[in-house]
């Protein structure tokens, strides 16, 4: 709250206005007594009750006799903007979302989240596409999904996971649009507004608009480079009682950290402890050299809800996610997905699966690992070279998050190298808690073009 | 709430554990005071106090000095049974969806609501399919949509809403995954849990099931040939304050009724008056003969939101669905729809597109048109022989709604139908306040097999 030229009694309104705004006092709430409120703020009773009768002057509060203040303002539409933890607009997810979805292909974008499209499967994808345009089914080109979605394309699922480990009936498994989308049915289905969710900070950033979509109240851990500090884990658990805990386990997006198999025995007895629930997102699992520790795998799907898709790997124009979880965790996820999306995408699940089972598929995956291999070698020499320096070695995957030299606002030059159409990805877009203020994270197959290195040498300099 | 056999401390107890469950009480929340809750009971208020004082000791409220009891009990997961309105399982729009979705093509289902996969334009699909796999852009096959989805498509869409005296720019439209996701996208953009939302009774069924999901309070208007019944929707909007209304115009679901333009202009006016935002879902507009009024039309996307898709009419496999509204609207859905669901399906909104700009769409459709005609005269004479009476007779569309004899129950027929592999649609799956319990939804494309008249005609002798 910027309130230097405010009087007292204003920030007091400021922050009661604040707080409909946010959605965190809606039509009808009471307002913190005048006690509580004064011991909040520091300020005296009197500022309080003074401020409390100017708003209800303006009609945005209400007395009730005998039972203190509620809130009467009509609600104003919900806007992303104005809920959850207000970051500097120029560092916030929403702004990077739209950054990566809006600009044309000459902008560079060392900042992006996906792979560039020459790097996907075309080959496949156009080839699993004329198969199903020449195909007699009707039925994944015209009809709506079964409830739970393509059963090939979920038993084809239960394999892969049983793969890691993860022992799945393909009747708890749930088809989505995407990894987001099953976060968002997930979220549906566990949070009330106003609970606690924890992260990772840093942590991929949509997480963190989604989280705020939902009112959550999101609470950091602060990474490490094999898995969220457990200290920090435990005590979190203890503060917040947080409803869950949301991470990617194998290749950890931006960090590119790997969870280790210790520190995920111990959140799992923390968890239980706790009853917390843990959603693991495995979006990069078609990355993964070897397979790393999975939370799902231990666990057995008990607490844990696996999420994941191929819009990484695959498509991202053909949307295929997944949710695999306990099966009465299930069963009303598929009437939450139908009573909120009527029906999955029948041809999506049908040219991914397609793809998915091609001979072809598993070489081509083979040779993205090795040239993101070699990718991320190059682009950390590279960086290494200017002086921004890597956290860590990452095992596998497309990011690496790496330090500006000399404490530099990662913020302040996204700003300026989008001056010069290169979008960049700050830090602390991907912090709850605004602790990583002079990291970028680079996708290491879109940060070889020389303008790119260029203008992060003259930054550093 | 089923509670003969309680004691009346019991009832009480049981009221409050169902209004935990059905999250209208959330943790922390305080409860109706011991005289409210007497006065609203009609029992004593030691009545009450005794249950109070059992729910504590069991742990779901807790007293808090000098300010009554509040809710201690853990958050359940959502499940959407418990949500809402109680309505008979058997009729319940979720057991709707979930026969609609799940049984095989053995089945009959003059309840269904859609066409049969051999009405739709296959052949223009197959054709728009090998097109976009021969397509050398990879955009459509592999990358993530932009902000509001693919532009040819918005402009298409415009050019459309322009046919129908809509006038909108492509900037004014969102993409969605269908009409369905363009209503939950818009129900996150205006609703608080508790909200107030009009329908249409009859209205289509998953509207209730996904404002449940909202956990709005749905008030349904009585419908009549011409529209809602404007003396009720103006009693509603005094009495309920509501957030919004929603609505079929053109072939309203599942009645076939036509908005009037007098009845059009009078809800505009009381909408204006009241400040009420109107959402028009508009998925069967392919199928008219003749455009009938819009509100989007007279209002000119003011306070109306239009919503569609060609789930109907091209295809339910490939998912696209609109938002056409204000300007600033659409800016604040497109930041929850990104936040919710990352992106889009580029290659359904290319398919979708080369389907409708296909001249063979236009052939097709018009055929379709004439074939529903002739369908739905053929399923009313067919009705009206065994005594079942339609509502009215539908300007266009596949629904015809019609009135069992003798006031038979159509639950209890449906449940009947289903052990004879007939999925029908029972009167009351479509109204908030089951007062159609005798009247069935028919399909008239799928309500043609003699198996179907023969059962039909056994019940109604």
């Amino acid at each position: 709250m910027a309130a230097t030229n405010l009087t007292r009694t204003e920030q007091v309104m400021q922050s009661i206005r604040d707080r409909i705004d946010r959605r965190l006092l809606t039509p009808g709430a009471s307002l913190p007594s005048v006690r509580a409120m004064a011991e909040t703020t520091g300020f005296s009773k009197s500022t309080v009750v003074e401020a409390y009768d100017r708003l209800a002057a303006d009609g945005v509060i209400r007395s009730r006799p005998g039972a203190g203040f509620y809130v009467s303002a009509p609600l104003s539409p919900l806007s992303l903007d104005r809920i959850g933890p207000q970051i500097e607009r120029e560092v916030d997810p929403l702004w990077m979302l739209r950054q990566s979805l809006t600009h044309g292909s000459h902008t560079l974008k060392p900042g992006g989240g996906w792979l560039p499209e020459s790097w996907m499967a075309g080959a496949q994808i156009r080839k699993a596409m004329r198969a199903a345009a020449r195909s007699d089914a009707d039925s994944s080109l015209i009809g709506y999904s079964s409830l739970l979605g393509s059963e090939r394309m979920r038993t084809l699922l239960a394999r892969r996971l049983e793969e890691q480990g993860v022992g799945a009936a393909p009747g708890q498994i749930l088809l989505t649009e995407s990894s987001t989308h099953a976060l968002d049915l997930v979220s549906r289905f566990l949070l009330e507004p106003g609970d606690t969710v924890l992260v990772d900070d840093p942590c991929y950033f949509n997480f963190l608009a989604l989280l705020r979509a939902h009112r959550a109240n999101v609470v950091g851990i602060p990474m490490t480079p094999t898995g969220p500090d457990v200290a920090a884990f435990a005590a979190a658990l203890s503060d917040h009682r947080p409803r869950f805990y949301l991470t990617n386990s194998a290749i950890h997006n931006p960090t590119g950290a790997t969870l280790s198999a210790t520190t995920a025995h111990r959140l799992l007895k923390l968890a239980a402890e706790h009853d917390l629930v843990i959603v693991e997102d495995d979006i990069f699992a078609d990355f993964e050299h070897t397979p790393a520790p999975r939370l799902a795998a231990f666990d057995g799907l008990d607490r844990v809800i696996r999420i994941g898709s191929f819009s990484k790997s695959v498509t991202a124009a053909m949307r295929c996610g997944h949710i695999a979880a306990r099966p009465d965790w299930i069963d009303s996820l598929a009437d939450l997905r139908i009573a909120t999306a009527m029906s999955g995408n029948p041809l999506s699940a049908e040219v991914v699966h397609a793809v998915l089972t091609d001979g072809g598929y598993r070489r081509h995956i083979e040779g993205v690992r090795t040239r993101l291999a070699r990718a991320r070698a190059r682009t950390m020499a590279r960086l290494r070279d200017i002086g921004i320096t890597p956290w860590l070695e990452p095992a596998a995957g497309l990011f690496v998050w790496a330090r500006l030299p000399g404490g530099l606002d990662a913020a302040r030059l996204a700003r300026e190298a989008l001056a010069e159409g290169i979008v960049l990805a700050p830090g602390n877009v991907f912090s709850i808690n605004g602790m990583w203020s002079d990291y970028l994270r680079f996708n290491v197959t879109l940060s070889d073009d020389e303008r790119i290195t260029a203008f992060l040498a003259r930054a550093c300099a």
